[in-house]
């Protein structure tokens, strides 16, 4: 069984994705395609446009055999976690043999060369990743900084250009996240990469057939109108993002948490305020301070961050606050090897084959069903019913930013039916 | 100095409260009137409908010379706290000599009475509430019908029906709750009270031109006009009200936290509620289940609501929900006798002679400027500290609620200059 991984977030799943999804297909010939997915809440520190089920739903529709829930203590976190458990999610599966990203560069041996010298990082890298952050700008640009003045003197043939060009393009970085993850885990699976066609990653603009999902999420979400993105998106993909709008399930936005972002910001202390990821520097005294001024999400983002606090690291922290995420529990998964089961979110006829395998192969409990797993099957302080408890406590807030109340309920995460595709 | 005492909330200043107020003065013949006022908050587990700046300009136009404030450790508690804290603040100006308040019954002795036996509860009476409790009712019907079978037993003039009405109505309650916490802090004030005119406590509709706050508020708040309640209210209080609303700054109502209470209250443990006053009883677990299941305040409310558990109560613990208010911080104060400070909101010319006497009288330090005081003053464990920055955050929460966004910045108890009346 030949079966390929890729790591997902589909917000909303786009021609690029489809594109990317074919194309890896053809490269390793797999006979089955799993992806690990993003839940209600996403990498760079918003919630998802719609909710996950119906991302899985676009995701099957596709071609995906098999969707699995990145735990959300590994979808909303840095680049390096965020690929650290999706990478680990497909080791556990004990089945996939090959993972396929998209990049800028396309090649995959420059970003195994950096890869491998970040997996054990040499003290004088270190050093000057230091020596940049003193300069007060943000980690992953001190880090890229660094890599560039310290590569070029190995004996290697990547150039200081070269470097530069790959370090300073967020799919490359990822990339390399990536492949470090999968060194750092002895895995056996291959990394592989294709160029990322039509639009780069931070382009808001759209044009031609293939853009960035960043670009397609603002239109939908200024324009409140889906007429122009929709040659951007595979027809069902759109019919469902369609659907989910007129049902007033979505767009879903940071901006519908404003409110209960404020106010948990006024009633939490600057002490509190450092239980959570990433607050470091005196960051807490900077967002209560800014928490009084602003009189928006916008403005209270814009009063904290500065060239070495990014507008994305700001917003994860914002929605691990929100979410009552804590940095020693994020810690434990850390060290506990990430994430502790497999959480099915949806799959295919042929996905079932692959369940059918994995119950062999697998080295982590699955779960199709939350509800024969949590409370009653672990112990209230294991690590497995601490992440799926999170799990359950984001969808539960991530429910109440529908527009229509209808859908407010909590616990969905219990009551909503696998996604199934014939 | 002659100076009247009266404990209130004005929200908003009405036709009742200005007949009350004048009844007051032709009664006890006072030079002066400092009235004791809820913040931003109020006892009945609300937010006032329009901030405690616009309701002090209310009073000081009315006639009051002086407006301390009920902190809101004691302003969003039971009758018992609300009352023993407004007691305390009147009792430590050190120049107060008489109190007035409004009663259904309209008579002291009965009322004085009921308040003796309360203020030293015998164990009969206390094992005839136990019994009241166990058949599931709430504390105020328990403690009404224990009474109502303890005291006609006892040497007295009053008779079961007698007690039964005095006890059934939630002014007189208030007013024994007065006069106990009189008795227990062996005040030199002396009650009086003055029969409420018009309507009572709980009438919602409008009728005649004295009716209740909760009547206007209703009209306001469902209405969205003032024609109706016009005839309601002094000129100058509807003009306050009429301009609060133009600039979007109310009507204020719990629904403006309806996402906010149901976001943390789905992010918060119930061993976390359980630090929340008055959450006894395996309460924490109902109010746990209905967040996960409401999917609006008012369902929420309905779905917690039972005998034992009032609307009010319910509504308080979610403000204290709200506004991270703990029981044993609370708990702290009330075994510290109250009150720590006497903090001026406004006043008249009049009421600037009041404060040059109580420079000498009072037993607590007065505050004029939060900002003083606050960090500066005492030690950030104090206990004054501590409930300067219960009001503080209560207030910067408060502002998240106004319709318009500019005036929702934080540090108002800062920044509001005191009001000034000449």
């Amino acid at each position: 069984m030949k079966a390929l991984g890729i790591i997902t977030e589909y917000n909303p799943f786009h021609n690029g994705h489809l594109y990317h999804l074919r194309k890896s297909l053809k490269t390793t010939d797999a006979d089955y395609t799993i992806c690990v997915m993003s839940g209600n809440f996403v990498q760079r520190g918003n919630p998802a446009i719609i909710d996950k089920w119906n991302r899985v739903k676009m995701a099957l529709e596709a071609g995906i055999d098999l969707v699995l829930e990145l735990p959300i203590a590994y979808a909303l976190r840095s680049a390096e976690y965020f690929a650290y458990g999706g990478v680990q999610l497909l080791n556990q599966t004990g089945i996939v043999d090959k993972m396929v990203f998209g990049s800028e560069l396309g090649e995959i041996e420059p970003l195994i060369e950096i890869s491998e010298i970040l997996a054990d990082e040499p003290t004088e890298l270190s050093n000057l990743i230091q020596e940049e952050l003193d300069k007060g700008v943000s980690f992953p640009k001190a880090r890229a900084e660094a890599l560039s003045i310290y590569i070029p003197n190995l004996d290697t043939t990547l150039s200081t250009a070269k470097v530069k060009k790959t370090i300073n393009n967020p799919n490359n970085i990822l990339g390399i996240e990536y492949i470090k993850a999968l060194i750092q885990t002895n895995s056996q699976i291959k990394p592989l990469t294709i160029k990322r066609k039509g639009a780069d990653y931070h382009q808001t603009k759209i044009k031609g057939k293939i853009t960035s999902a960043t670009a397609i999420r603002n239109t939908i979400l200024k324009d409140q109108s889906l007429q122009d993105i929709k040659e951007l998106l595979p027809s069902y993909s759109f019919d469902i993002l369609k659907e989910n709008i007129r049902l007033n399930k979505g767009p879903i936005d940071l901006e519908n948490f404003e409110l209960p972002i404020l106010t948990i910001l006024r009633r939490t202390s600057p002490s509190t305020l450092k239980e959570i990821e990433d607050v470091t520097g005196g960051l807490e005294n900077r967002i209560k301070d800014a928490a009084n001024q602003a009189t928006s999400l916008l403005e209270l983002i814009d009063l904290i961050k500065t060239k070495r606090f990014t507008q994305t690291r700001i917003q994860r922290i914002l929605l691990h606050l929100l979410l009552g995420l804590n940095k020693s529990t994020l810690k434990g998964f850390d060290k506990a090897g990430g994430p502790q089961y497999l959480r099915i979110l949806g799959f295919s006829k042929k996905g079932q084959k692959i369940l059918k395998t994995m119950k062999e192969t697998s080295k982590l409990p699955l779960i199709n069903r939350v509800a024969n797993h949590y409370k009653s099957a672990y112990p209230a302080d294991s690590l497995k019913a601490k992440m799926l408890a999170m799990e359950v406590k984001a969808t539960n807030i991530y429910s109440l930013a529908y527009n229509n109340p209808k859908y407010r309920q909590g616990g969905q995460d219990y009551t909503q039916p696998l996604i199934l595709k014939n």
